[in-house]
């Protein structure tokens, strides 16, 4: 399969939300005008037609999009027919906001495990999960593991507990930490950087 | 000006972390492979040596980047050379965990103002600034204008919220709300999704 840039699969993942309010609301076919419209300006229908083309043939020609044929497709595409075991690093504020945030388990991924180094937070009950001591990491992810971990440690702290828990078998890493981090390639990393996102806006409002 | 991509606004802002990095360490000149590097993967010297050309001519060719001239030149670009003033609309956890993080202020955005309508967070201090009813928005904003907005109120308030911040003059939203929001052209807008983040997490795991 051909390299499919990551502006593309945050579409498709928009179009997937889209196409889930039209199934609630009992529409059973979509336009890609429609699609595009919902979609809050910058993308055309064109470019609706485009990234579903590139996943096979959906629309029909003057009859639009099935809604749930389509949504179907894109969760299988996105990799949303499975569930997800996530552990959280770092019972910090961000980390509890994570934690309550239902978006997470409503796409499928369960935060299944929370660890800290702080001695005051280990032990609590965040959402029926307890806080670990991080020091377990590598004894619990053997005997019970997951696919992604959130980190949210401070920067310094945040490369070393990554490297445990890739050596430990998780293959997907969300990044909090305001740092750049190294995983091997058979890793995929998503670095989330708060300042990064104002520096994007900073820079169109320079240009406007 | 050409349109410039996100993505290389994106690196740009990475760049500049890590000519920071090396100013602080002493390191007088860089070369596009040490910025590559640094860059955790993905990112190539020739990709560097285009980002960087997109804007002028930067390096001696053998010598490399002057790290203080560069890192000037990047905050000159994202428009970072100026201290920008930020209203936070939801006085919620995530809400909290923005206001204490020091990567804003570093930067130069600080946040001035805090709103929410839950009369128990009213009148709460967060950091210096006391939070204040959101009703009375568009009066402040109108004594005492901010350039951008962080939105971080519930999926179903967001739209209104942000049509009064617009109306009011702010030019810049960063959206937490976890929905699609509409501005006109003349307001830049940003939104994210922490969802559709582990999305682009589990395309990637599903490929692997």
């Amino acid at each position: 399969m051909r390299r499919i840039a990551e502006s593309t699969v945050r579409r498709l993942s928009l179009y997937l939300r889209f196409l889930e309010e039209f199934e609630h609301q009992g529409i059973k076919t979509v336009s890609s005008e429609a699609l595009a419209a919902r979609g809050s300006g910058g993308t055309t229908p064109a470019q609706v037609r485009k990234d579903l083309s590139f996943f096979g043939s959906f629309g029909k020609r003057g009859l639009g999009y099935d809604v749930r044929a389509l949504a179907t497709r894109i969760r299988d595409i996105l990799g949303l027919k499975r569930r997800y075991r996530v552990a959280l690093v770092g019972a910090g504020k961000v980390g509890s906001a994570l934690v309550q945030y239902e978006g997470f388990r409503d796409r499928g991924f369960e935060i299944v495990a929370i660890y800290d180094r702080d001695p005051k937070k280990i032990g609590e009950r965040w959402n029926g999960v307890v806080v670990r001591d991080v020091g377990h990491l590598e004894a619990d992810l053997k005997r019970s593991p997951v696919d992604i971990a959130i980190v949210v440690t401070p920067a310094a702290a945040a490369q070393d507990v990554v490297d445990r828990l890739v050596s430990s078998g998780v293959r997907g890493i969300l990044n909090f930490a305001p740092t750049s981090i190294n995983v091997p390639s058979t890793v995929a990393l998503k670095t989330v950087n708060m300042a990064q996102e104002l520096e994007t806006l900073s820079f169109a409002l320079a240009r406007k």
